[in-house]
C-alpha cells in the first residue's frame, strides 16, 4: 500500500468501490438519513457514473483513508443554465462521522466546480429534523438556505435548497 | 376525417406528431421564448417518451385542433417525493396564441395528475421580462410563486418555482 493510500484523499469513483458506497449508503439508511428510494436512485447514479463516465452529465469522487471508502460526492452542471451546479449527493459513512470527511469532500467540489468555471452551487435537502445535523453543515459551509418549497417530498416534509455563490478566481 | 379530428382535444404525443411539435418550438425559439439549448432538451424529452413511452418516467400529450397540432405538455412524478408532480414542458405554437390552448392543456394536465393521486404540481420558470406573459398565465390559472433562485440560469435570470395545491377528490 503506497503512502498516498493510507491519507485521507479524494479521487475518482471506480467500479470496485461500488460495494463500499453501497455500503454506506445502507448504514445511512439505517440511521434514517436517506429513504430506501432515495438509496436506490443514489446507486442509479453510481451505477450511470461507471458504465457512460462524464458523459452521464456529472461527476462522481470518493473520499478514501487508510485504504477504505469513507464517503463519496455526485455533481455536476445543471442543464439549460450558465455556470450553475447542483450537488446531487454528498454522503459519509456514518460509522466515520466528525472526522472532517464530509467538509474535506465538500471543498475538493467546490474546488473542481470553481475550476470548471461554476460560479453557483446549489444543494437540495430535507426540512424534517432527522435531517437537521446536514442542515447545519451546510450552513457552516457557507451556505445559505435560497428557497423552500412546501410539503414538497411529502406533507410536513419541505424541500431547502441551499445556495452558495463562489467567489471568480 | 372524423369529427374529434376538427375539434379541439387532447391525446398523447405519437411519433408522427414529431415535425409539428419541433416547429412550434422552433418558433418559439424564434419569437426568443425559448432558447436553442431549451428546444434541443425538449426534443430529446420528446425523442426518450416515444422511445420508451411511460417508462421515460413522464408523460406527453399534445393538443390537436382542425387536424393539425397547436400546443403540447410534458409532465411526470417528481422523484423521491410522495404525490408531487413537474410539469416540465407546457407549449402553445405562437401562431395559435390567444385561443385558449394553454389553459385547456394545463386544465387536462391538472386533471389528470388529480387522477394518479397528485397533490402538488410544481411548474419552473425565468424571471425574465421577456417570460412575464408565462409568468401571468401560471397567476391566472391559480398558481403561486413559491420560490425564487437568484442567477440561477444566468446571472440575473432567476428560477421561479410556481406552485399548485391541488383539491383532493
Amino acid at each position: 500500500m503506497t503512502e498516498t493510500a493510507v491519507r485521507p484523499h479524494v479521487r475518482v469513483l471506480r467500479g470496485i468501490d461500488r460495494p463500499a458506497v453501497a455500503s454506506l449508503l445502507a448504514a445511512l439508511h439505517d440511521s434514517r438519513v436517506f429513504t430506501a428510494e432515495e438509496v436506490r436512485t443514489a446507486l442509479e447514479l453510481i451505477d450511470e457514473w461507471l458504465q457512460r463516465g462524464e458523459g452521464s452529465g456529472y461527476f462522481t469522487y470518493v473520499l478514501e483513508d487508510a485504504g477504505a471508502v469513507q464517503g463519496y460526492v455526485c455533481y455536476g452542471p445543471t442543464p439549460m443554465t450558465d455556470s450553475t451546479y447542483d450537488l446531487y449527493w454528498i454522503a459519509v459513512d456514518p460509522r466515520a462521522h466528525g472526522q472532517g470527511y464530509g467538509r474535506r469532500l465538500l471543498a475538493f467540489t467546490e474546488a473542481d466546480i470553481r475550476r470548471r468555471g461554476g460560479r453557483l452551487v446549489l444543494i437540495e435537502t430535507s426540512s424534517l429534523d432527522a435531517n437537521q445535523s446536514t442542515i447545519r453543515f451546510y450552513e457552516r459551509a457557507g451556505y445559505d438556505l435560497a428557497a423552500r418549497i412546501r410539503n414538497f417530498y411529502r406533507v410536513g416534509d419541505d424541500k431547502l435548497i441551499f445556495a452558495r455563490e463562489l467567489a471568480a478566481n
